[in-house]
């Protein structure tokens, strides 16, 4: 198979609890980062609520203009897990009791408990294929380039093995990055002209503070280690000249 | 002044940090509570990239159909620190020197300090009112409904104080949590008739693991605290029916 060189995804993480701020989401940057050890680059990240038509337009927007699309939340046991249901609208197709899930859950649980609640999670779109789940029974589903996992970060994290053949990325996209003890105004320019040198190398400049001192994460991203490599060069260059110390980060 | 009873917001993560997977965002959830004690409530998370077109179109839609836009990232000195210029684009107005930041920059720094890198974060849209930054001195600053905010999480976090008074908005969105020993299939079907009778009140349901034990958050969400204790009062009833322990967390 030709690997394409840039494959895209976005990410829509479906939850009130997000919106609110209860939650703190971490499935964004798990997520991210496998997705870039695969080759896969993410466009784009949406928060939007436990709201059918929101969730139908997003995904019919985000599945059109992206390769993939992973969604989290929703596809639990209670009234507000609608993210299954959303989804086999914006497909257009039935919304049914997928045989396979069933199978699964009845031979998880202990017989007389694979109850009424339970049940709603094998209802999916039709012709959903399951991603399994080996923490908690309860499968999650990709219906073409769309792939919907639970919103749980633990049980989320468990299932993204059993997809890694299902995704089919770019180039790995590398990064390498020197940390500073020194303040983003102090070497904005010379990085500017660094950027200016090598176009086809994202540069990232980050702030920190770590043990209460002030210092600068610069990060190179790039598909290709070589363009990594010269831009690293020309930035240790310019630390050199202005005697910016090199930290731990 | 009147009080509109939904006031609504979108939040606007600029960074390529973030897509990457790289810097785990906790201002969504920073900005999303602060915002609800302040009766905003937040209808939609963007992440996206440090690219101009990007970011002009996103806040032109988000601007419109949100009564506040809260952007994060991109307004330091780098050269990928493009928030300013690119808002001054989506309201089609002059990026110059805002002359009282400057005065601000140029006071904060030890004489000779204040450098091209550093007199870069005081270029902003025509017209933008400084968002005033108590721990590291460059504002951030708003255009009509759009507030400008910066990446780093504790310096973000410190400008909010300042613009509570510029931010108008409705009742305060009120919460009332219930901590469950059970798993949601037990108590999904309960819920949904609770959630029925009380179309009003938005009942979240979230399964948590902690100290190796599972367990359920129930949550309430409303302007109106008597509709919470009407909807909590309901769920106690079958709570104790079911004989389901209510643990802290």
């Amino acid at each position: 198979m030709t690997k394409n060189t840039k494959v895209n995804a976005a990410i829509l993480i479906i939850g009130n609890e997000i919106l609110s701020g209860r939650t703190q989401d971490t499935n964004t940057s798990t997520l991210a980062v496998w997705l870039n050890t695969i080759g896969v680059k993410v466009n784009e990240v949406r928060v939007i609520p436990d709201v059918e038509k929101t969730i139908v337009n997003t995904l019919n927007l985000l599945r059109k203009e992206n390769d993939y699309v992973f969604t989290t939340g929703g596809i639990g046991p209670t009234h507000d897990d609608i993210t299954a249901e959303s989804v086999s609208k914006a497909f257009g197709v039935k919304y049914e009791i997928h045989k396979e899930a069933f199978k699964i859950l009845e031979a998880y649980y202990k017989p007389g408990e694979f109850n009424e609640g339970r049940q709603r999670m094998v209802w999916m779109p039709a012709n959903a294929e399951l991603i399994l789940n080996p923490t908690s029974g309860a499968p999650g589903f990709s219906v073409e380039n769309v792939f919907c996992l639970p919103g749980v970060p633990s049980i989320m994290k468990s299932m993204l093995g059993s997809l890694k053949n299902r995704i089919i990325g770019g180039e790995p996209i590398l990064s390498h990055t020197i940390s500073l003890r020194t303040v983003e105004s102090e070497i904005a320019n010379s990085l500017t002209l660094v950027q200016d040198k090598n176009k086809d190398v994202e540069i990232g400049s980050y702030p920190f503070f770590h043990a209460g001192k002030l210092g600068v994460s610069i990060v190179l991203r790039s598909e290709n280690q070589s363009k990594i490599d010269i831009c690293n060069s020309q930035i240790l260059e310019f630390i050199k000249e202005k005697k910016i110390e090199i930290v731990d980060r």
